[in-house]
């Protein structure tokens, strides 16, 4: 074991968990495109958005300008019942590597959500009853952000509408309980409850579900019911925000130690984790005040940075969301069957769509079965069973410790540790047995997805 | 939201992990009474045990005079993965109880192993270790012990061979998976592997085994087998000193704070908690520095303290190990199938037995319906989903508390929350479906169950 001046883990103080969440678009030359009424291809208004979402988010949504937001006492009480999350110096990791690296990744798994997905359930579901609404709806893949938000939803008295991606839904029924646990109601999607569902089970019988199916589900049944919205764990520039205490709390901890980051990585699904994690950071670097190379990591099955196009496309499947500017495969895109439910989605947050486009990040992708090599090595010497979306991050993390140990460099690499991964087991199981497979899309595979962009991008 | 002058959570520093044990059998009057060589009815010597356990771990179960045991440097750099673990006052349970008590929980469910029995599984793996051996055995029932020497096995590059009960190997496929990606070899028990499992087929085809028959398999392979010995997660004295380390986190955690405990709280299946949690507070007892209200939790359905004879027995069902003096129900008792696997041994500690006989401590039973219902509240409000076995301390802290709310006294009561429930959905899921069942022994249960106590009782 190497001398350890710095900490295994480091745990801020409860009083200095962040009072306000930092919006990097107020420090962005190019802001994020805006979203786009599909009818209109028009920017979105408040006030379109309004039937949609909860009020004080939408205004969070558009806010291109002020660089802090204050976090309401109430949300910060609750994050009292989980943060700060620690950041942890992985010098068991590091002895396994034999590395000069230094590594440091910020776990955000210690909560019965599982991930970092609660940040951001809690913010939404607070403003959600602030404005005296009876219930929210959402929709589900692996099931981390349901659970998240039927925790938070639990917390302030709300329902809690889910529809969760039938596939997850039957293959994951402990995730389903453990909603369940906390209140909410959960739908296997599609289904027979909304007009969109039951077309599309009467155009594809024995269809298993997707997230944009589920959305498509969700946002029907929160605009046609009162009193009830609509609320997403990732992609909307509101959810990047909340998810900046990630990225805030990291920043304390490491000026506290006196570290100075040079490779920040995260895992990439719509980007919430890597949006939240990095901003600080990229605030920096986009005020020019300090450098840092920042990593993004997806899966090769569903390449929508290394692979996909900048382009306006189709949140959902059933089309009836906003169109946003992203890096995507298409909203048509089946993504094969991987185990990282939460990289699945065909686009990405339209702020980093926007940084990478500028060059303000990398972005690379990684097979799984190497994801899941790191992902057994990691729990092995480090005692945290990752999920496997977090585990992206492990496998470039491990990479780039490796590369030191070539150069000899002692460089500080920081990741994101998103979630466990204790609803996965048969994800292990199938890596433990030696059946996992990888998957890489053909470019024929990608065309066909190209295919459907929409006209607005001609 | 109560002022809070005292933090949600409280975590020591890594340089306040402790570096002894406490050996509470120091500080007793009463000795516990010796392990009995099932043929002599002697007290079993070191060197009789050598073929069955490590050497060091012998020295320390048959150590009933030093108070204070040093923890080896490894042990204590693998204890800072996961320790200190937070000491957290249930500032949100206090509220939605509206009662005066103030209620801390010691959190040991905060690694991958889910529970508190890492904090043994490593010390029992070092031992293993330094005398050179191959490799260890042991047995698993609901798995949590069997994940944590897994884990502790793969840290030390030891062989780890685990007997699953089978109904749990079959039923709990996903601890299953964790402890093979932890690399260790599970096998079902009863299995065609051992004399004893083999002899248990034959008389009880279709039986879907217990934790006694695994125990005999598990300690006939390390008998029989060059370079391994068997290990043990609860009982044995050794464990009760490993877990010591929860309690003097504790009690370091509340001198710090100021505050005196009134009441101490533990759920207890074989002990292992409940021993390690009161360890320092009992010792001050013992020693006539303080006192404390002391309550053992049981399951209504499996009870040893409260129903049980105080009287030497078996260990295990193939009767291979020492006779232990304990509060038991029998080696021949099959409780019915609750949802608490880890509560489910018919016999208890003989050091919290024989404290339980001097009045020293309280025990009370309660049904599971009762303890899914504060589960469930417990995991609404403090954002943890609670092991089973944890929320037996959970119903009594909230019963003291609710009687607290009555008196308007404002007791400090401590319990310790042993380790989370998200491998126990299957229990979760009957709950919240409303097919979850109590059951209690009759006396003819229980009879039934004392008939098969050996003769040396007479």
């Amino acid at each position: 074991m190497k001398e350890n001046k710095i900490p295994y883990k480091t745990y801020l103080d409860e009083s200095e968990i962040p009072t306000k969440w930092y919006n990097v678009r107020a420090d962005m030359k190019n802001k994020p495109a805006p979203l786009l009424n599909p009818g209109t291809l028009q920017p979105m208004t408040a006030e379109e958005l309004a039937p949609v979402f909860c009020e004080e988010l939408i205004a969070q949504e558009l806010n291109n300008t002020d660089p802090y937001i204050d976090i309401p006492q109430e949300i910060v009480d609750f994050y009292k019942m989980y943060r700060p999350s620690p950041l942890i110096r992985a010098y068991f990791l590091e002895k396994a590597l034999d590395t000069p690296a230094h590594i440091y990744y910020k776990f955000e798994g210690n909560n019965t959500s599982g991930s970092h997905k609660l940040n951001s359930a809690i913010a939404q579901a607070y403003y959600a009853k602030k404005q005296g609404l009876k219930g929210v709806t959402t929709e589900t893949g692996a099931g981390q952000w349901g659970t998240a938000l039927s925790m938070a939803c639990s917390y302030f008295g709300l329902d809690c509408k889910v529809y969760m991606v039938k596939v997850s839904y039957e293959q994951k029924p402990f995730r389903r309980e453990v909603m369940r646990t906390y209140g909410a109601d959960v739908t296997p999607s599609p289904s027979e409850t909304t007009a969109i569902g039951r077309k599309i089970l009467a155009d594809h019988p024995g269809t298993t579900g997707s997230l944009g199916c589920a959305i498509s589900e969700a946002v029907e049944v929160a605009t046609s019911t009162e009193g009830y919205r609509y609320v997403l764990g990732s992609v909307l520039n509101q959810v990047l925000l909340h998810q900046s205490i990630i990225g805030l709390e990291t920043k304390t901890a490491l000026d506290k130690l006196g570290v100075k980051a040079d490779i920040i990585i995260g895992c990439a699904g719509g980007g919430s984790n890597l949006g939240g994690l990095i901003a600080p950071f990229m605030g920096e670097k986009l005020r020019g005040e300090a450098d840092y190379r920042i990593i993004a990591v997806e899966p090769a099955s569903c390449p929508s940075f290394t692979r996909g196009k900048f382009a306006y496309d189709f949140c959902d499947t059933g089309m009836v969301c906003p169109l946003a500017k992203m890096y995507t495969l298409g909203s048509g895109f089946i993504p094969s069957a991987n185990h990282a439910g939460g990289l699945r989605y065909h686009g990405m947050s339209s702020v980093l769509s926007q940084l990478y486009h500028d060059g303000l990040m990398e972005a690379t992708s990684v097979e799984q079965t190497a994801v899941f090599e790191a992902a057994e090595k990691f729990a092995r010497v480090e005692g945290i069973l990752p999920a496997p979306e977090s585990s992206h991050a492990i496998r470039v993390a491990i990479d780039e410790a490796l590369k030191c140990k070539e150069t000899g460099e002692a460089k500080n690499i920081v990741f994101g540790l998103t979630g466990t991964g204790y609803f996965d087991m048969v994800a292990y199981q199938k890596y433990n047995d030696g059946e996992m497979t990888d998957y890489i899309p053909t470019d024929e595979d990608l065309a066909k997805g190209f295919a459907g962009l929409p006209e607005v991008n001609l």
